[in-house]
Parts: C-alpha cells; structure tokens; sequence
C-alpha cells in the first residue's frame, strides 16, 4: 500500500469513527447500521460503572459483549433511549495493517444524561476505544470495538 | 479534483477551523476577519438558550442570522466581551464537493465564563456546526455556518 | 518538500501527541521517553495554578522550566503519581517548517483527580500547547512545549 493510500484510508476512519459518535447521539439507526461489519464485536464492559460507588448506569449494554450486526446496533439504540448523549473522540492513533485491515486506539468521552426517571441523573466517562477495522469492498467499516475508562463519574437522580 | 488534492483541501480546512476556535478564545479579531468569505452566514440562532429553563445568555449573538463579514465579527467580539471562553471541535465529517467548495459537519463544546456581573454565570454546549466553505484564490473560508445543539447547561450567577 | 510528504509528516505529528496524551494518562514512562528529543524543553509553568485562588495543584512540575529528557519524564511521572488523570487535544495548527522541523498550536483539556490525600481534589484545565518538533532519522519529536491557560478550575480537597 502506497503512502497516498495510506493517507487517504487514515482520513476514511476518521471520517468513520465522526459518523458512530453522530449516529450515536442523534439516534441515527441507519447510520449505526451503516458502520459496522456483519459479524461485529462491541465489547462495552464495565464502561458504564463507576468504580467509587460500583453504580452502573447502563447495565443491558455493558453486561456482555455484543456480537452481530443487528444485535449491536439494537443494543445501542435500547442503550440511548431516554438518553440525552453526548459522545466526543480526540486524537487517535490509526495503524493501516493492510490493504483492507487497520487498527486504532481512540481517546474519548461521553456525557449522558437520562431521562427516563431511573436511579441515575448522569454519567461522565473518559476512556480509549480500542478498534479493529475491515475495508468491505469500498468502505472501512469497525469490526472490533473495547471500550476501556480511565474515569467515570455518576450523579444520581 | 485528485486524491492528493483533496486531502490537502480536507486538512486546510481543519486548520480553518482550528484558527476559528482560537480567533474566538483569543478574541483575536484580525484572525476572526481572516476566516470567513465576505457574504458568510453565521447562523447561532437558540445555541445559547437552556431547554430546561428557557435563560438566553447571549440574547444578542444568537437571536437573528448574522450576515456579512464585518457585521458577523462584530458581533462575535460583542458576544465575548468579559467571557472567558474555551470552544473545542473534535472529529469532523468533511466533504470536499468541488474544487472551491465543501462542506462539513463538526462536533463542538464550548464552555463560557461569564464576568461581567450578568445574571449568567457559565455555560456549557454541545452541539455540531454544519458548515459551508468556499475556496477564495488560495484560501478555504467559512462561507455558512449553522450551530444545532443537543445539550446546553447555563449556570445562573 | 513535497505536498504529499508534507500530509504524512502532519498526520505523524497527529500521532505523535496522541502518544504524549496517552502516555501521560497511561503513567507509560516507556511510552514518554520516546516522544522527546534528548534535548526536549517543557515550559509548563503556572498550568497547575487556578487564577481564582491562586492555588496550585502541581508545584513541583510547574514551577520551573524541565530541561532534557530523562528530567522532563522524571518530572511528568512524579507529576501524575496518584492522580487520575484525563488529557485531551483537539484540532491542531499544524506548520511543516523544513524537512525536519515544524510547529503546532494545539487546543487541550485536562482533567486531574488526585487521589494521594492532599490539598487538592481536582483540576481542570483548559489551554494551548504551543510547540515546536524535531524529525530525528525517521521520527517526529517534541522538541519544546509551553502550556498557556485560558482557564484553570480547582476543586479543594
């Protein structure tokens, strides 16, 4: 793979990766469906849990890893409803492997507030999404993703 | 347009909009002028009004389009005067359409202090730009902008 | 140099301050000291203090300018012993100034919990790095960072 190739795959992920943190927070089905291989992992474990209080805020989408397309983008959307998300990546660090896999790890932080009348008020979370990808023909698209938190704060309701 | 080409253009724009975060909190307002086209749009409207209790705190920059360069950094310089001001864009969604144009959606917060003895203390934002650009001999400029919001805290003094 | 080696050294540059992000919260010494020239100098005086109150967080690392690289990794270690910490950088302004220097200016936020006991529950930060970078044989390094501050938060213990 040439460096021009190289360049403009880093932009595709980049590119990608915006689209998950928007679909994610306007709600965007379509879109989620759009990011991710058929046979995709989404391991959110332990993301949503406060270690001070041992709280967790989401606990049918960070008990068991998810695997599967459909199954994935489902959890997700049952994860966010009632759920005022705000979900942001800084700067990543991109590896192209290969002509049609890559790899990063992705600093961010998500601010939700819940709506629902539930037990918790809001969560804040810093952590690195650690990602594999796979280019399906044209398009890249997340094959892996683990969520690990250096923080979460949680206020309850 | 080529490849090569394009991500130059995609990476232009970034620095764009990174002096356009740092003209705002700088309130460096020959860097303000140096950003925009000479018709630009600036479109505010609602950005700083608190959904859960309706305060505006900042009546002025967000109750009508601005239009015009000159006008649009007059009033942005208004709308920080006595603000200590942080604006943040994290990964945005950029797409180069043409040889002198683009377009954009970019992920934001901003966190401003208020000093000036208001009945505002502070806001947060979140929200996303969805901007226009449009090449002017060698330079990208922001020609429209228009600020959606998911989520803004307003601290009363 | 050319357009294209231009893009890729930017995009190393990128990838680079993510590993000082990363390292930094990791506590990754390794990860440290491979992102300094053995000259580095590292200016990050009155970043810990909150204008406010006048408190600082983080005298040892702040009070005077870190000269070389094992004193620099020396001192960011110390720094962050018992601290929960959280370092974010958003867009960048990146300038290529030769085939083997350039410089940034680069938006961040810090997030410190401190866990040791002290005085100080927690700091948050918000500023710029403002940067130069040296390519040794193949790599991009820092060379010298200075951390200005918009604005510093501190919440006592």
């Amino acid at each position: 793979m040439d460096d021009l190739a190289r360049l403009i795959s880093v932009e595709e992920i980049k590119a990608l990766k915006a689209r998950y943190f928007r679909g994610i927070d306007e709600k965007n089905r379509p879109l989620l469906e759009s990011l991710f291989t058929d046979d995709v992992t989404l391991d959110y474990r332990g993301a949503a849990t406060d270690p001070s209080s041992g709280v967790n805020a989401m606990p049918e989408a960070t008990e068991a890893v998810l695997h599967g397309l459909k199954t994935s983008v489902d959890a997700m959307m049952r994860s966010i409803e009632g759920v005022v998300s705000v979900h942001h990546g800084m700067m990543p660090e991109i590896e192209i492997t290969s002509e049609r896999t890559a790899k990063a790890i992705w600093p961010m932080t998500d601010r939700l507030k819940f709506t629902g009348g539930g037990a918790v008020a809001e969560l804040t979370g810093h952590g690195h999404y650690h990602e594999t990808y796979e280019r399906i023909s044209r398009d890249w698209k997340i094959k892996t993703l683990k969520l690990t938190r250096f923080r979460v704060d949680i206020v309850l309701a």
